[in-house]
């Protein structure tokens, strides 16, 4: 199967996200659509989230992709079903691989979500958390400043340890013993955000469980890929591709990635 | 939906996976068929592993499950993919989870793999980590005493460590950083092997990475129990009902166990 599994994101979030894809399947070609221009999702209205994700899906089909990742939480938590009921390939999204993760180590069952607005208002956290565990008593906090700092390349920024500090005061005072990082962004502050939490606070991010579930699905309807060529990554971004590849490369530890610039126009994207 | 997640296996190794999806999935149902009168499957001729494993995989339909875990590693090895292609529901074995759930955590690409006969021989392990990640150096040891010590409730004593000591001794020669214990009969002799291993290799139980998968797919298909009513767990056995109670009440924490005596006549299993 040369096929590629698509991923898409609001910006360059999502990447945290790849990065586990091709650790644990380094045979996969993986074309991503990161939409910085229009970053961040998370304060957006919901029909808009839906119209920015449906323009990166339908630009990904014309690909010929075989698997879809929404890897953005604020867009998981709107459009997920909509786009898994109307799509003839398998979607899936960072929402439920979280929320497993965490059921899988907290001892206590008291587990903190961090998120952008629209994750944190649809509470598909909760649901999600309860739907599987009922026992699970979840606390949520919006963490606003996160995705700029991050898109802005400044995750390692003493103003981002101020941030962090800030933002995580409440949630220090509960008794959580896992806390989800309910963005795909928050994993670049992720050393920040566990050094402020402490050893007894086990800090998930969704993207190690959703690769292993991009995986088992793979698996499971039989098309992973068994070619011995290496992968090709395709990766286009709606903003500048400049800043793209400093955070890409920065964070995937590859330099020559191939980026190309796509833009939007009467809400269709194209190169 | 009230059914069941079916799970067979040889005979009481699959419970160290149906724990970890009562772990995971705390509402499913599980209807668990241990074929003990038979156990090991390991040294048995193919074919007579494939008519044991569907006469309890029809035995489970039956009960009308919602889908099936062919918890016993040599059965995954010779019949998954045949009983995969002919039911309705979706099959999963447990042998591409303990080989993914290897690679995620291997440093140096070395995996060794403990198993029975009839897995070893069938190199299964050896096909799945090479298809994911054609790095992967693999060394495979046969241990044929390890599941009669652990069906005889032995698993604790001191000739177990004897056994294990002696047995492990070729694979500590090597230079893997992580053993996958390619029988689900093996973790409960896990604190034994890890001992045995010492701390600078990762055992790796399939357990965990299969009661993923089964969530995944469950919530994929969207048939996740969301009841909140407490879920009713049965077990079978061909064997002993005391020696598997005995056994299954230590293992999984659970006294009140229903547990029923199937009996096979011409072929077909029933109580």
């Amino acid at each position: 199967m040369k096929q590629a599994i698509g991923v898409i994101d609001s910006g360059i979030g999502g990447l945290t996200v790849a990065k586990e894809i091709m650790r644990q399947l380094p045979n996969e070609h993986i074309y991503y659509v990161g939409d910085t221009a229009r970053c961040p999702y998370g304060p957006r209205p919901q029909e808009e989230v839906k119209g920015f994700t449906w323009e990166m899906t339908s630009f990904l089909m014309e690909w010929n992709i075989k698997m879809l990742v929404i890897a953005c939480n604020t867009a998981t938590a709107v459009v997920l079903d909509e786009i898994q009921s109307e799509l003839p390939i398998p979607v899936i999204g960072v929402i439920s691989p979280g929320a497993r993760a965490a059921l899988k180590v907290t001892k206590n069952n008291r587990i903190g979500v961090l998120g952008t607005e629209g994750t944190i208002k649809s509470e598909a956290y909760v649901r999600e958390l309860i739907a599987i565990n009922m026992e699970s008593k979840v606390t949520q906090l919006v963490c606003p400043k996160f995705v700029p700092i991050v898109e802005s390349f400044q995750y390692n920024s003493d103003i981002a340890k101020k941030i962090v500090k800030e933002t995580l005061t409440p949630m220090k005072k509960t008794d959580i013993d896992t806390l989800i990082l309910g963005c795909t962004h928050y994993p670049l502050l992720g050393p920040l955000i566990e050094k402020e939490m402490g050893p007894q606070v086990q800090v998930i991010s969704s993207g190690e469980e959703t690769a292993s579930e991009v995986s088992a699905i793979l698996h499971y309807k039989k098309t992973l890929n068994i070619e011995s060529a290496p992968p090709e990554h395709r990766f286009f971004t709606t903003g500048s591709k400049e800043l793209f590849g400093k955070i890409a490369s920065d964070w995937l530890g590859i330099s020559d990635l191939s980026i190309q610039t796509a833009s939007i126009e009467k809400g269709v994207m194209k190169i």
